[in-house]
């Protein structure tokens, strides 16, 4: 097969999945062709489909790879006290989405969040984000309301987070401090016995 | 055609989808088979799939009849004060989850959420309520980070009863007081140019 570089096959198949996850960056899932990420990299479509039979397929590959570097993009440094690790990864967070816009969108309410795979690779992203605020703030037994509170407040960040992405008229930072502070405010308004002892001291 | 109870075609349409909530209500949605419903309803195959072509048709014509009649039960009464308004509306909404947990979790995260008309009639509810609780708190214009706040709360309000539904380890009321508490968190923590004038004390 004539390719311009000569790549082995984990390489080509990661220049593949970069290529195409700069191209769904920026533009809605329906109108990539992932032709042209054969196109930019040089190869057959044949080669791209034998990688990747379609699209739905490449997008979930590049979703999965994408959430692994995201999950290390957030780790959180436990150096740091835990209200600045959980502010760094909502930093983190929304410096993600800014450099993706249209594949955030996909993914959160456009065409690509109908795949079942696709929901899957978030859901498992969602639990290990919520694993690591839980285990900063509650390092004991997790009281189930607690557990409910901060997954629930995932789903306000991502939802502030889209919101942001699609009308733009919110500045970065304010958004920001906005999650950070409804965080604090979640834990804050747990009842007593829901809420891990020091919590709020660790998010003051 | 042979049925038991002779209908006008809109009442036999309304019989038809109240069967149907009530089937999707306890099952998920790939367990329901609505011939079912034709058999309940005792009327043949053929009528019914004249009324709905498929499962699918079915389920969101049910939906957006849910929908309004959610809308409607959700309505707020504005003889009460505002804090009030916001509360019935979050026992009303929790109330109904109740009634049909099945059918909510697969409108949530289930199969029915990848069909793109059910976003639909759920991202009109959702303005809906975000319509309504705006103008209970903001009767002027809308700081664009209070929309954003409003909107993203709605989320945390989804997801908070939905892991109540998978879950059900965390109380009815304790949910509904953290949703509560949360909103108001949430319009506190605004910036005092993005918070309507006066929102803390409607919600105080």
């Amino acid at each position: 097969m004539a390719t311009r570089t000569r790549l082995n096959p984990e390489q080509r198949r990661n220049q593949l999945l970069d290529l195409g996850a700069e191209l769904f960056a920026n533009q809605p899932f329906e109108e990539v062709w992932i032709e042209k990420v054969a196109e930019a990299a040089g190869v057959s479509r044949g080669l791209l489909y034998h990688y990747f039979p379609n699209k739905r397929a490449f997008f979930s590959a590049m979703l999965r790879r994408e959430a692994a570097r995201m999950s290390e993009l957030t780790r959180p440094d436990s150096s740091l006290p835990v209200r600045e690790q959980l502010l760094a990864g909502i930093e983190a967070y929304l410096d993600y989405c800014a450099a993706h816009p249209m594949g955030v969108r996909s993914v959160y309410r456009g065409a690509a969040s109908a795949d079942p795979e696709v929901r899957e690779i978030i859901e498992s992203d969602l639990r290990i984000q919520e694993a690591r605020i839980l285990g900063a703030l509650s390092p004991g037994a997790v009281h189930p309301l607690m557990r409910v509170a901060v997954r629930s407040w995932l789903q306000f960040l991502r939802a502030a987070c889209h919101e942001w992405l699609v009308s733009r008229d919110v500045g970065r930072d304010e958004l920001r401090d906005l999650c950070a502070r409804v965080l604090v405010g979640v834990v804050t308004t747990l009842p007593d016995d829901a809420r891990p002892p020091g919590a709020i001291e660790l998010l003051g």
